[in-house]
């Protein structure tokens, strides 16, 4: 049976009725796009969108032979990934009305996959910290958070199925959790960044949103080229590592309280579940993270630091000068220190099958001035390893909360089956 | 004293009278640009040149302030890199004449430094193995190799001193062998790819040409952002590992006589000397780099292969069918093999400062439809260790030939003063 409201339909269920072609692609786009005229006046998730194109697409799939895995799925674009038919602006005014030559390569596997481009959505200036317009749907005085904003906040609003993300501190994760919905990083490495905006050479990940685990990894099946991800949901009991991280003390009441539900509501199934001990002597992440993107960043944009410095937000400002002043000497340890990190904590999945771990300090903060803190995300986007945010929860002020599950380096499809049978079970 | 050629200033010598206005810019660009015009008409080294630019770059860094290391050299960067100022077009027909809006992060990092761009420099088509039209300055009937042919062929011939290039095989190490330069290829993800046509996401690596250890260093400090590369060039006497590696009986006899030559050239002064034992359960590291080039390009270079399939040369387009053919889930174990290896070679360099290994199997091939064979490299890129061809020998047919060292991942100014030792004693 078709639900009446096309758009609310999730990429698994709509992609099962597409390819049996009891649902045509052009009516699922209508009825997006129909929900993006409703609302995205007030949710701003979009930075470009054009309803003919999009339509003009959806007719061709729906006149043609299957493609593949996404035939005629409706997909958000952040605005981070070259299209060559619609503009890029990688949310600064340098690049506003830029157009591309070619598809980024992630969005290129997409379509080749049967997915059409819906539109582009809104990113932060560069994928940093400077806000676009976008809001959160669940309450617009409230951030989406960042840098994902749009991709996050569209796919929460029903706008659209599934949308493009990038991480390089907690860029997916965050605007997950505060929008409520998945968001799939995968390990690091695994996903083509030709034709996305480069701006850490050893952070920077492309990974999706979706409104479940099947949806995010119907997704990443297609970004990481791997099949598992959409055909292995079969988790055993698990071995559950405890990992609330160094930062818990700036997780709020909120963050607090869901862990506490987590914990209890997965306990009677896990294996084993314990705390996470996590090695003397491994360096403060956190700090690590953020000087390897300082570093990185005053590199890979310098194009845009020596040409366009009066354009550049003061945030984005002072991080690349920080960032250039960074003596080589010191990154080169910092990297050296994140490569002899990675080994431990590697380690780690031997005993444990999936760490729990906080995604976000709470809720979304309110005001739309900033995007929130990306603190527990930082870390794990240092060491490269796969997460998924799961939603499951509502904070003081109703907005969304969950946590995030972070499985071992390159095991993406474990990773993603672990986490559907750990949502089943949060969600119940 | 100045040399009556300023071309063939090396670019240490070249830096040094720069920054003490003992040189100017426009002499040194002027006296490049007259051997281009010389022998380009032959050599075919570059794909695109625009003189005047050259020198109007020159005269506003000789009336400037000095910018940096580079100030007033010129550099040939590789056609894969975009420049915001000069044509751009990967080799291919696809981007003839395209015109990019923003230098890729090497570009600007160079220019930061003070370095002007002399010119555009033929790669292969996407730095992939069909030829460009560039030939050996040594022997216009034999191949300079590939990619980076065109920088190396630059450099070689005294067009200029720098040149930038990108290795995913052995795109730097060959052709610096093949044309008797010397080739750096820094550790894996020390230099930002931004705006570098992307091939590979785990093998890709900037960097670049130069004539001596010492200038290709020069230009490596800038790329990566360490100063050390230029600053600390003391080596103590060395424990050398001999690293034949498992290709070794396709090495020829010319090879084969340089090994014997460097041997014996540094077993008096290296502290230690000894053949490495590579662990017995180490995969097939070219085998595995092969497919894991194969399952990337194929992702990476989606735009082209969805949309210019007939633009593609047969060799390139065949090699885009076997990579989307390979399975997700092999690639994923490949990627995990390689970063077991990873772990394990890294042990070895307790043991030895350096290995010393082949870069080629012989001289540069007759013909010029193809580039010769990266065999000898392609462990080490997927590997991600550091790398130096080191030329001091001559073939039988009196061409270039040499041997490279590898470092540790991440001591890159190690394996550079190293490099420089080892050659002093090579080219005495």
């Amino acid at each position: 049976m078709i639900p009446s409201k096309l758009n609310e339909l999730g990429a698994w269920q709509a992609a099962a009725l597409l390819a049996r072609r009891e649902l045509r692609a052009a009516d699922l786009v209508r009825a997006c796009l129909d929900r993006v005229a409703e609302r995205d006046g007030e949710v701003h998730a979009f930075a470009h969108i054009d309803p003919d194109t999009a339509l003009a697409q959806a007719r061709s799939l729906d006149a043609g032979p299957l493609r593949g895995p996404l035939h005629g799925l409706p997909l958000g674009v952040k605005d981070l990934f070259d299209t060559a038919d619609l503009p890029t602006g990688y949310g600064s005014p340098i690049y506003a009305g830029y157009r591309p030559v070619a598809d980024a390569a992630a969005v290129a596997l997409c379509r080749e996959a049967g997915a059409l481009v819906l539109g582009k959505t809104v990113t932060t200036e560069f994928a940093y910290f400077h806000p676009g317009l976008t809001r959160n749907p669940h309450d617009l005085m409230h951030t989406p958070g960042g840098s994902s904003s749009g991709s996050a906040a569209a796919v929460a609003d029903r706008m659209l199925p599934l949308a493009l993300g990038t991480q390089t501190a907690g860029s997916i994760i965050r605007p997950a959790a505060y929008c409520g919905v998945v968001g799939y990083k995968p390990s690091w490495g695994r996903v083509p960044r030709a034709g996305v905006k480069s701006l850490s050479e050893t952070l920077d990940t492309v990974g999706g949103f979706g409104r479940s685990v099947r949806d995010a990894a119907l997704l990443g099946s297609v970004l990481i080229g791997d099949a598992r991800l959409r055909e292995e949901f079969a988790a055993g009991a698990l071995r559950i590592g405890l990992c609330r991280t160094p930062e818990w003390p700036q997780a709020d009441a909120d963050t607090q309280h869901a862990w506490a539900e987590a914990t209890a509501a997965l306990a009677p199934h896990a294996v084993a579940m314990s705390d996470v001990v996590l090695p003397d002597d491994l360096p403060d992440l956190v700090a690590l993270q953020k000087a390897v993107m300082a570093f990185e960043m005053s590199r890979a944009l310098s194009h845009e630091r020596l040409h366009h410095r009066d354009r550049l937000s003061p945030r984005l400002r002072a991080l690349l000068d920080d960032g250039i002043a960074i003596p080589g000497a010191e990154h080169a340890a910092g990297l050296a220190r994140t490569e002899a990190a990675k080994r431990r904590i590697d380690a780690l999945f031997d005993q444990f099958d999936v760490l729990l771990a906080p995604s976000a300090t709470g809720e979304a903060p309110v005001g739309l001035g900033a995007t929130g803190d990306p603190l527990f995300c930082r870390s794990w986007t240092l060491l490269g390893l796969p997460c998924v945010h799961l939603p499951f929860a509502r904070g003081s002020h109703g907005l969304p909360v969950g946590l995030q599950l972070v499985g071992r380096w390159g095991e993406d499809h474990r990773l993603l089956a672990n986490a559907q049978w750990v949502h089943e079970r949060l969600t119940r």
